[in-house]
């Protein structure tokens, strides 16, 4: 029997866990919740319906995990608590400093009603995450080094829309590749934040805007650009359209540290991804939670966990016979 | 109270594990156990005793976690086994083929005796395995590789001792840089062994040996180096002794994948160690699993387990509420 899936919020997380679960034959899309009008979107899936986000209580019994594809601003800290209520959950909140009073909140109700609910799965926090902790196991006293890029930050895009004179923009976070072969080197450097990441914006300017004073106001903005070295390329709508449609992301995760009684023996951990679709990888990952999620729930487990709390093994289809015969 | 360690065999692991207590200030060398004359050997850690392996069993109220340091070809399907009726152990038996029947093995006696076991811990296999299990659960369909080195390989170093007239040898497996990067391309390439590692080799000749036919030894070996490229380079004793010394080795576990309805979008999810101590890095790995085994056993759990079957946050040092605040 296959694992029932719902999806909550059908932007392109939504439509992203669709195609996972397509990936994952032990996985059935069986309902799509938006809090849009049901009757205007229709899904990639044939024969799954829309519905009404309200509705989603009514179908507690014919849903095994709902996964959770909202905001983190607004819908999730929300969300997610509701509707651990009726269902086992998994969610992709992203907002590091409000991580603990968001699995509060989780926690609460998931193990008041007897659900499991998996939070902040993706891939950072997430993947990057778990790759943190196992490298801080194994190298006591080592360094931590997280860079991001090349990829598109929705956020910083949207921060010079946002500009008066902006028709449209995208942003590139790109990692400093001289920083990189510095944390590589085990040398473990104190790296400013202009020394890890520079940033590039590719800008469609309304008719007749003045440029000097958009990539002033650009490289400038407190907070988004301030401390980097900002490029800023002007583009025409087409260029955009063709050559910045795509949301690639990924990044490094290294983790640099010494074994020995004098510390003598230096050692690298690196854990990288490079992605075309940060979307549809955040989505597979939330998939493969969302097994998780199922099999704890079918154990008896409940309340609120990370992937910090899960064993591997809960992620796989795969028998713990058939993953130490073929995967150890 | 810290965490009481045993030892099991004092060569390059069991020291690496002496040390990496060392770094690790919830843990605590209670005794170190040889087969040898425990007379005879002295520990880097003050006030630690030896005693003698025999003698171990009548330690078991006294040690929380016994690490086994032995081989895998004939120490520890026997020890691990044996030791998990007095003690939690953890192990690094690292013969892929024969994992299923030592797990059977130490999970009988384990779960008998009401203790926890942790086997084929370190790094392939264990993080290198906890990178394909991660990694396919999230791109199921995609395709894994797994390279070595660069780095010394002991067996292979041995092989070439054994040949008559190599006084001694040192042999490093290195990874073809162009695979890597075909791997990474995400193309999913097919490569034969000898597209994926080249094998290098320093020899020390005896005196007056015929080095042209040691080298036609070498290269032509079955299985060891037949089916690679192998370089031979005859060095003086000295030079051994100075440039090869060291125990280095690391590797990569890359899995690439597709996403999106028509599987549109790619991705590439990699893995690497770099060491400059390979016993050490094991050794690291195996004291973060002591701890996980100390912590599982006094919530009640027994059998045998692989890094497979244990969440991360056992291995930390830190409560959840400190690792969801600083590492998620």
């Amino acid at each position: 029997m296959s694992i029932r899936i719902g999806i909550m919020g059908y932007g392109n997380l939504g439509r992203g866990v669709e195609c996972a679960i397509k990936h994952n034959p032990d996985m059935e899309l069986k309902a799509v919740f938006t809090r849009r009008d049901p009757g205007a979107l229709s899904v990639l899936t044939e024969g799954v319906k829309v519905y009404s986000a309200e509705d989603a209580p009514s179908m507690k019994d014919e849903i095994d995990v709902l996964i959770l594809c909202g905001g983190s601003a607004t819908d999730l800290p929300e969300q997610t608590p509701r509707m651990a209520e009726y269902f086992n959950v998994v969610d992709s909140f992203d907002t590091h400093a409000k991580i603990p009073e968001h699995f509060e909140a989780v926690d609460r109700t998931a193990s008041d009603h007897g659900y499991v609910a998996v939070i902040s799965v993706g891939w950072d926090p997430g993947m990057f995450s778990l790759n943190r902790l196992y490298a801080n196991a194994i190298l006591p006293g080592g360094k931590d080094y997280t860079f991001w890029g090349k990829g598109v930050s929705q956020g910083h895009s949207d921060a010079v829309r946002r500009i008066p004179g902006v028709k449209d923009a995208r942003q590139y976070t790109i990692p400093v590749e001289s920083a990189l072969e510095a944390v590589r080197s085990g040398s473990q450097p104190e790296l400013s934040t202009r020394q890890k990441h520079t940033r590039e914006c590719f800008v469609v300017a309304e008719e007749g805007a003045d440029k000097e004073a958009i990539k002033e106001a650009i490289v400038t903005m407190p907070n988004y650009f301030a401390d980097y070295d900002t490029a800023v390329h002007f583009i025409s709508e087409e260029e955009l359209l063709r050559d910045h449609a795509g949301i690639p992301h990924g990044g490094f995760v290294i983790r640099t540290g010494n074994t020995g009684m004098k510390d003598e023996h230096s050692h690298v951990i690196e854990y990288s991804l490079k992605l075309d679709s940060n979307p549809e990888f955040t989505s597979s990952v939330l998939a493969a939670y969302a097994r998780a999620a199922y099999r704890l729930s079918r154990e008896g487990a409940k309340g609120c966990k990370t992937v910090f709390d899960i064993a591997p093994a809960y992620l796989s289809p795969e028998d713990g016979a058939f993953l130490r015969k073929h995967m150890l």
